[in-house]
């Protein structure tokens, strides 16, 4: 059973990187060089006709499965013993889904989407500047949301452990230094509860392999 | 135990309400006038800061469900006799998150959002109708990719039969109305699943309280 992950080092494909690695799954890696456009290239859209990463390759399974939200769930699903996701409590179950549709549409989709793919918006590459800073103000006061959830000190997005919404955030909380956002100044807490998340050995391991750091 | 659904007619609250119906649950509907900018109001920000319909209020929590997402998972957790949401087969409940995941995330956000919520992308009224023509273009490609799913005849969205997916997909069947799509010519197969889902009574009832139609 070893499952084929389609990546590209620091996109949102890592925090499906960090599940994998977390549970100790079986599995491989296959690059997909967004920066190349690897994604729009034919060997690429026969795979995934949607052209994104991350994709999970499953043994046995004709079509990958897409959207990082639907990865994580899986994973989390075919490692109960790891505890990412709740099972048996309705509502647990659904903050969790309400932390990864946020973080996934909009954080991700309204708010980077912006920024790194103003395309996406308006065909007219003279907007993109605008979509760009719009974006921007989009992210900081998202940014300030997820702060204020990690105020009163917590080290999870949920109260009961860690989730899979946790290595979500921590790869947004990248991008935010990225974007070149003051993230240890203007979001401690949330500084704090990513880099104790860091620590964690899967999550040391995936940014060695991806060959990346926090700070961006 | 009575739910409370902030609603506007024939947002995509409206899938909440649909399944609210159909597993014949205790609720009372909360009109947000999205047209008067209720949403916007002191009043409806102090419940849902995201100012954003559905929100659902659950007794006994002091904060509503958010995301619409996150509320279907919720209803169909809290109603697992209905079946809309596959339980002990990860692939299947995976299946399940990545089409709603995409139609939140892509179909609505960036697609309706762009036509109806152009000022979430650009600060610069005159981007507007660029933006519009864009999203317009991302919504008639969804559409086609929703219509090659259907064209097996299949009747629900995933093969194991109706789930939280489908209430979604009616939702997003009469909005390509509404915008003007040629839905029933250019997407038979996705109109003759709709039309069907449309005949049950839950659905029926919805649409007479929503006071709203199929064909937008």
């Amino acid at each position: 059973m070893t499952y084929r992950l389609f990546y590209s080092p620091g996109a949102c494909s890592m925090a499906a990187h960090i599940v994998l690695e977390d549970v100790q799954a079986d599995f491989t890696l296959e690059h997909v060089d967004l920066a190349q456009g690897a994604n729009h290239r034919p060997e690429y859209l026969a795979i995934n006709p949607k052209a994104r990463v991350p994709a999970l390759g499953i043994p046995g399974q004709a079509r990958v499965l897409t959207e990082l939200h639907a990865i994580l769930v899986y994973l989390a699903r075919q490692y109960p013993q790891a505890g990412l996701l709740p099972h048996g409590d309705p509502l647990a179950e659904a903050r969790c889904h309400e932390w990864l549709g946020w973080l996934s549409g909009w954080v991700h989709g309204t708010g980077y989407g912006g920024i790194w793919r103003p395309e996406r918006f308006s065909a007219e590459t003279a907007h993109h500047e605008a979509i760009r800073s719009h974006a921007r103000r989009t992210i900081s006061a998202a940014c300030q949301v997820i702060e204020q959830q990690f105020a009163d000190g917590r080290r999870w997005a949920l109260p009961g452990g860690c989730t899979v919404v946790d290595p979500f955030l921590l790869v947004l909380y990248r991008w935010g230094n990225r974007i070149g956002l003051e993230m240890r100044k203007d979001c401690p807490a949330w500084t704090d509860a990513s880099l104790r998340l860091a620590e964690r050995p899967a999550v040391q391991a995936v940014l060695r392999r991806e060959a990346v750091s926090l700070d961006g």
